[in-house]
């Protein structure tokens, strides 16, 4: 068997073709990759390896054993290599990944611009934190990508680059390896090329004592609602293409309505920022006091201001939260999946990673979300995002993204056009 | 049948023998109890009633359908009365419990001198926050009654009143109905007359569907281990008093020795403190600045200090908290009880309610803890703390603290000097 080897084959190709223009990675370990391959290909199939011979990329806040942990901070570099990997890691590499090497993080998993490009558009961001991952994904590069949101960082740049991507309920996979930002809003995310790929990975990388509720087969009809007050940050074309998209939904058999507003979109929002700040500020704040200079401005503006927020201040914001999630999974819980758009543009110019107001609602509320690539805006991809009512939901969440993904209007343009050139077909 | 009808009797002529010294009640409404108590007796033995006609007192910070919340702040004696009862209160009610009334908090569960005086010593206070729910218990008004503990408020006047006091697992008893004083430490505590008194009210009190681990059988020898940081925060009396009751459990069979140490006691103390003031504030700050002068010096002080702690201080406790809780958990999984005095001293003059520090880790970590009467110093008692170092385990842990109190070598004097002259033994 050469599957893995063949796998790696065609990471190779692809990162020949357009890694120079993308700027996805921050390091590939071709050799270990390429040993790690051959012993997977070697053991032929006594082991059960959902994941065998796929090249992965980790995005460089989370420890790869041997490779450093750089997190876009400039000192970091200096660092010794990790011993061991992080969780999420390990479980892809027990499902038979092949870690190709370290994707590019914005510096701390904020908003600061990184030195990746959009693949649809090399004068676009390709959105962030996790820009590498979804750069990687969308290239071509690799079919799976680890990445992670505090607010909006796996979802946005999936969005922006047109790949799908997973946020699964808060803590269901294992934080434990990766670089903190905000402990109550981080969570590990997943960029893949495909749902099935998607799937496979959340599906190894995921906690295994779980409370995840088994996903019950889609055989009824399916109900989404939308979440209207969220379209207010949406612009025109971008809703206008929602409008259309739920709208297929319904023709294809879906039952579509507004999703009963639980809370002004507004308002969940300002208590997300409220939190992060916070705890970033508890995260960094004596490394920012030792290396200021070393900070880049959006990570350095959250850790001053979550640094003079009142504590009060925080827990009414987490009072807050608590309330509206239970208010949240109480009145959806009758719904599929709430639909909104992933973000409210497509990919903007690369001095952002763009605007993350419609991921915060998922990440804050520790629901599972998943974007799925919903089609070309003026040629650059935008996202569906599906958010489940319920924590415990994120497998059956995958199953309800399936259908919508196996019926929404796309053209058949799917790989971005830097691709193109070394695509046969 | 008249047995409800007669306890409440006992409570009648307890209660107009002593609550003129003791001052332990803000309100008894004693035509409702009187017909509580008829029904209870006309229902024969139909209804599995556990704490049939026993009569309980209600820390006045806990709704009772028909009777006012005032919690100690003037303003609130002008608020209409509750019209459902506490959860905690309808479960005792449900159970057969007969509610007599509301007894004396100091002001929103803070440490500030409440009216009560220790039934041992009325020139001693009973400790607080639950002043009146220990004196009652220990004056022979009820044999049950209704505290909190957010840092030392239902141990630490238990200890002093000669009471058996218990605070359950964080939020296994419900604290819905109960005024907040801080969120992620406010436990619902139990104050009783007798260990059996104890553990029926917890069985009764406590939410149905909880994590309790089955109590063992206590067929094996026990494992008890002291916790000698914690020794610093006792005066010589207690320490030589805590000595010897150690020395008599290990003569009656226990394995004892010293519990490894987790971290310096003075650290949790730290870390509980900041918690404290900041989740305070975030309840109180509008009242209080709307009512500044109705406020007392000690819950002041709490939520002006609150008021101004930066998030991050906050967070960084919250983070030290829950790797405290983990290690100790860890760290403490083969013992059955780890043991301090419940407080540093007997009873001290009415200025203060006492000091919270050697109460404070149990309410920290969330996990179960006991005061038993462990016996007099110089006519006043001490307490005997056994906190258990699982959060599921109250029920084992009332096992396990049944089996020190038939041991303890006691003199024979249980019950407060301004009781005897009512007693007929």
């Amino acid at each position: 068997m050469t599957l893995a080897t063949d796998a790696l084959k065609r990471a190779q190709a692809a990162l020949h073709d357009s890694e120079a223009l993308v700027r996805a990675w921050t390091r590939i370990d071709m050799e270990h990759a390429i040993n790690a391959a051959a012993e997977l290909d070697a053991r032929g199939d006594q082991a059960n390896l959902p994941l065998r011979g796929l090249a992965v990329g980790v995005k460089d806040i989370f420890d790869v054993a041997g490779m450093q942990t750089v997190a876009g901070f400039a000192p970091f570099a200096t660092r010794p290599p990790a011993t061991v990997d992080a969780v999420v890691v390990a479980r892809l590499r027990a499902a038979g990944a092949v870690i190709l090497g370290k994707t590019v993080t914005t510096q701390f998993a904020v908003g600061d611009p990184p030195v990746t490009r959009n693949p649809w558009d090399t004068g676009r961001t390709p959105g962030g934190s996790s820009s590498g991952s979804a750069a990687a994904v969308a290239a071509g590069h690799v079919e799976l990508a680890v990445g992670s949101q505090t607010t909006g960082s796996t979802l946005r740049p999936a969005a922006y680059c047109g790949v799908y991507g997973l946020k699964p309920s808060f803590n269901w996979v294992s934080r434990a390896g990766m670089f903190p930002l905000s402990h109550s809003l981080d969570h590990v995310g997943l960029l893949a090329a495909s749902m099935s790929v998607l799937r496979a990975g959340f599906l190894a990388a995921r906690n295994p004592s779980g409370p995840e509720r088994p996903a019950p087969p889609l055989e009824r009809r399916l109900r989404f609602g939308v979440w209207h007050s969220a379209l207010h940050h949406a612009d025109d074309s971008v809703r206008a293409a929602f409008n259309v998209v739920v709208a297929s939904l319904a023709a294809a058999g879906a039952d579509v309505f507004a999703a009963p507003e639980v809370v002004d979109y507004q308002h969940m929002f300002a208590a997300q920022q409220v939190i992060f700040c916070c705890e970033a500020a508890a995260v960094h704040r004596e490394l920012f006091q030792a290396q200021p200079d070393d900070y880049a401005p959006k990570v350095r503006s959250f850790v001053e201001v979550g640094s003079v927020v009142p504590a009060h201040w925080y827990i009414r914001a987490q009072t807050l939260r608590s309330e509206i999630r239970a208010l949240a999974v109480s009145t959806w819980r009758d719904i599929d999946a709430v639909l909104l758009p992933t973000a409210g543009s497509t990919a903007p110019t690369p001095e952002t990673t763009g605007d993350t107001t419609l991921q915060a609602a998922a990440t804050l509320l520790g629901l599972p979300a998943i974007s799925v690539p919903a089609g070309l805006i003026d040629g650059l991809p935008w996202g569906l995002q599906l958010i489940a009512p319920g924590t415990g939901a994120t497998e059956a969440l995958l199953n309800v993204a399936q259908w919508v993904d196996e019926r929404l209007p796309r053209s058949a343009e799917r790989r971005p056009p830097i691709h193109a050139p070394a695509q046969p077909g």
